[in-house]
């Protein structure tokens, strides 16, 4: 891997930049994205300088798309006549059969291989980048081919997991999308319902709370292209909720077990309490 | 006020009483509880020594009912030939209807202030007792009776809020029960579908999940003392998940509107963020 290509210079592309660099990359890494965020890019340091869709393909050995969802596939539907044919294609899409499906038609060139660093923070662009922002946090890789690429991984602390593209949208829709749909329903409904709770809100609430304040404009792909998936947890959790009350002590017993066992791994918790 | 009494010494109790003295208070502090509890209470110099019911109720001109909901609940039944007529009944119970009742049917030769001090921790007991726990938090009481108690409130730095008990069940209902079972069903149901979905678990569901770790013990006598507005609120939020697909853009947006203006106040944030 001698230059990189960050497409879509955000939080993710910034930070990969970031990491690249601290990780002791040397190569050229050019950045391809609006103006605002190129001269952000630069003078941080993620970038060397921001180039056309064409000038990172025919240069590049490694492209990480970072754009949101409907962004990295337009890009794939555009890339293959501008890539080198050694050129690893890799991405940061927050689902990944869509993705996976559009490269395997679109990228007939140069190898493709979906990825999700499951990292982030409340801030976005590049003014928030972090070259630590994937240090012990997991990598997603939908395959494992054999590339350079995997090491600058490593060597940014994030731990690499390989999930086929359906199994992970289907893991997500329950750890990602399904907290998030519930946040935000609590949010709307209490808003709806009883805005003066905010007199007496505690810190339950605010932790209930803080996944309503995503944007939709990020969402609005997610939600889309993983629309099955969703609706099956969805769906499960509405049961699951009319139920609760024939068994609530049940209930908070497992779910307990459950939310202990997700603090028993190292990697989230000091990054989620540092959050605003 | 001369003397207090706090039955009931673990978390709240103690933390009474380490702000009682942090404040200034000079009179007797005395402790109903456990053995155990006392012993750690007088260590830490949140009381200064254990007494009776009998004792605490001959001696003290405010009695701070600092136990679970149903331990309340028993105090009330036993403490009016206790007290003495110019003693203020206080309490810390997590719902105000049955308590506030119970009151007026038991305690006929005194006055009472039903009381919640909206303040926690992830630990329990006077281990976890802080003389700043209140500060910054709402104290929710039921009337506006005038008692020195009030100044003492006034002086932890908490911020007094007066609220029938009615409308303080009905509020808490939305936010601190609601939360609470949505948090549990959640992290009950992913732990049943997807227990695979630690291994690419983030921030948001730690978040939602964190009330989840709740201890049963302290939950049933709030559900048990609330469940018509539990009932109500519950069943709204099932309504509320079933119609959200319709228009999602719409909720984000009313959901992310409520998460912020409950962050515009200044309490709760930081608390929140340092739990575990």
């Amino acid at each position: 891997m001698k230059s990189a290509g960050i497409i879509g210079v955000g939080l993710i592309g910034g930070s990969f930049g970031l990491a690249l660099r601290k990780a002791g990359f040397e190569g050229p890494i050019l950045g391809v994205s609006s103006a605002r965020s190129i001269g952000e890019a630069v003078e941080r340091g993620a970038i060397d300088r921001g180039v056309s869709l064409e000038e990172a393909g025919g240069v590049c050995d490694v492209l990480f798309l970072a754009q949101p969802i409907s962004g990295i596939l337009e890009t794939l539907r555009k890339l293959d006549p501008l890539v080198k044919t050694d050129t690893l294609v890799t991405d940061a899409g927050s689902t990944k059969q869509a993705i996976v499906k559009e490269a395997e038609r679109s990228l007939r060139r140069c190898a493709f291989l979906g990825g999700h660093p499951m990292a982030g923070k409340a801030e976005r662009g590049v003014a928030a980048a972090d070259a630590d922002l994937f240090r012990g946090r997991p990598w997603v890789l939908t395959s494992d081919i054999d590339h350079p690429f995997r090491k600058w991984v490593a060597a940014f602390g994030a731990c690499e997991i390989v999930l086929d593209a359906a199994r992970h949208d289907r893991l997500v829709a329950w750890s990602s999308h399904l907290p998030q749909l519930a946040s935000t329903a609590l949010a709307s409904l209490v808003g709806d319902r009883a805005p003066e709770a905010v007199a007496v809100a505690g810190p339950g609430l605010l932790d209930a709370t803080r996944l309503a304040m995503s944007s939709f404009d990020l969402w609005r792909d997610i939600l889309e292209t993983n629309g099955r998936e969703i609706s099956v947890a969805l769906d499960a959790y509405i049961e699951k909720l009319t139920a609760l009350r024939s068994d609530l002590e049940g209930e908070f017993r497992k779910g307990g077990e459950f939310a202990r066992s997700l603090r028993s791994r190292n990697w989230p918790p000091m990054n989620a309490d540092k959050r605003g």
